[in-house]
């Protein structure tokens, strides 16, 4: 598929919602398909935890020619989010006051910071407003964050299994993970780039995470309690069941691919993503913004619940916006939004088709 | 109250279901009330994962005088299982072939060992049956192996919060604990007696697991996203959420109480717990077994639930056999079967009164 990669390098540092100021930051991103005359077909595509700016590989059942998010039609922007590790200016960037890698030093942003980042990029790529703004997860947090703190920037959203308030038990999941890093003897205050990295601790910090992303339904349908390669339980503490080594394998192939730092700089910017808390209440947030909004919670999701999505879903109700609720019925909990879904799919053409013919 | 802490030195090895052979082993129990004239009012009380002999304290909502487990008119007996760390032969127990702990070189064992080491213990204490075999969770899961291993030797049986069956997302959060403390630098391939012990690896396990016995409802109520000792957020990565805060305080309060050893064993006998394999099937298992049944669950409970509590239920009733089902509404999850719950100690109480008067 046709795509640019670029790395966008700021002017200035970003102030921070901490109060401390980073950068000036670079954010990488891709880009698919062509920016129209009229610039009204622009789409932001922002992502979940684990993701990066190469939407069309881990959105490959939504984005790409001819699909929901049709490359051919729609100019697609998707950019790594600050604090990431896939090319964006993060914790194992350089810090030009050391001129080694942040590591603890990098500053705790939030997913408003990530917005007014990807703000920047916008007015950089002479965007004058996005057509839609859409993502999964943390991904659909920034998407809900977009539509709230630049209301006439966005003229629709879709957050996909996402929360306008991250609960209690999601935090637990990620202070836990959090915690199994900074235990790890490598991780040596967050100072690990050039050494042995905590491996083990982000391994533990994954298998965690991931069965959050799973449901009961489709862990008992995948793997039951089939055991591993043997027919008789093995009386040793390695590998019983097929759910130990997918857990297993999960968190040994995740430790090649992301950094730790980064694993607990989304997670925390997760935990404290609080929109009632930020603008006073839900429907404060909301009440600027000119978006229409598609919001897709599945039923499976015990992360990120419908009850989640149906709370800022009601606020929108109230303030008279335009809404339409989908509950996805998929027994793959949480993870789903990323998985082949026809009924999703066809939805978010729909919407997006009609926002077009306006 | 009145109680006696004995330590049983068995004279001969048990055999284990694995094939390898264990001890003699010592069994230390505690007893509570008289055994009557008749030998008929003796009840076995079998605790759970992080519990011990000692069942007047943990479970002093259902056991003292007076209680729903009359003291004054029961014969209580609870032993620390095998493999445990409080009192009976464990991994941190000396190995006499080695005159060292045996650490990793203690065998895996299951719950049905556990059960056969407990009636060794029953035929020392010259009782010909118990009244009742009563437990939640992991006691829960010995009491249901004694209504099926010993048939005749049991005239009640009162799992709670139990499974006949432990379910793949429970063998995953245990699998997930093990896999952090053998992660830990400490841990020494479990040798670590005398030395540093795997005390962060241990207490994100305990952390880990007891989310597993809250429920989100609990959570959501008891901590929500109230801060701990703040009311703006810290942006750094100390604890910001009571909920953090909770978990680090169990975690960090359980590895003073609890060998990492014994963590591993139990939690794999709780994983290879699975009926229908053992016997064949739920029918199988409970075909021969006199036991009249109260089985009851917890609404909220996630990790052992009503439908998993349901299953063999419905074999028993296939069986014909008499079993009262009870699901206790709580918002507490699995834990609840240790609070304070009129409705379970009145039912518990009853039952138990019913089977006395016959």
């Amino acid at each position: 598929m046709a795509h640019t990669h670029t790395a966008f390098e700021g002017k200035n540092a970003l102030k921070l919602e901490s109060g401390q100021t980073l950068g000036p930051i670079t954010q990488c991103y891709t880009t698919f398909g062509s920016l129209n005359a009229t610039k009204s077909n622009a789409i932001l595509v922002c992502h979940a935890l684990t993701g990066d700016a190469d939407a069309d590989i881990w959105w490959k059942t939504l984005i790409g020619p001819g699909k929901a998010v049709d490359t051919n039609r729609y100019f697609i922007v998707c950019a790594n989010v600050i604090g990431g590790c896939k090319g964006s200016t993060g914790p194992s960037s350089i810090n030009p006051e050391t001129d080694q890698p942040y590591g603890s030093d990098f500053p705790v942003i939030t997913i408003g910071d990530m917005v007014n980042a990807q703000y920047n990029l916008m007015e950089h790529l002479n965007i004058p407003y996005w057509l839609s703004v859409i993502g999964g997860s943390m991904g659909g947090m920034q998407a809900l964050e977009w539509a709230a703190s630049y209301p006439d920037k966005v003229r629709s959203c879709i957050p996909l299994a996402a929360t306008a308030q991250v609960s209690p038990t999601a935090i637990a999941f990620d202070a836990i993970g959090r915690s199994a890093i900074s235990s790890d003897p490598n991780f040596n205050k967050g100072h690990f780039y050039g050494k042995a990295i905590p491996q083990k601790g982000l391994a533990t910090a994954r298998m965690i995470a991931h069965i959050t992303y799973l449901s009961e339904q489709s862990i008992d349908s995948k793997f039951g309690r089939k055991l591993q390669d043997k027919s008789e339980y093995g009386y040793h503490f390695d590998t019983d069941f097929q759910i130990e080594s997918y857990l297993k394998y999960q968190g040994d192939k995740f430790v090649d691919r992301f950094d730790a730092n980064t694993y607990l700089y989304l997670t925390k910017a997760i935990s404290y993503f609080d929109m009632p808390r930020k603008y006073g209440s839900l429907e404060k947030a909301f009440s600027a913004t000119q978006a229409k909004f598609l919001v897709i919670a599945i039923t499976t999701d015990w992360l990120y619940t419908p009850a989640q999505s149906k709370e800022f879903v009601k606020s929108l109700i109230r303030l008279d916006k335009e809404v339409t609720y989908a509950e996805m019925d998929s027994m793959n909990g949480h993870d789903a939004f990323l998985l082949e879904q026809p009924d999703l799919t066809d939805l978010v053409q729909l919407f997006l088709e009609k926002l077009n013919d306006n």
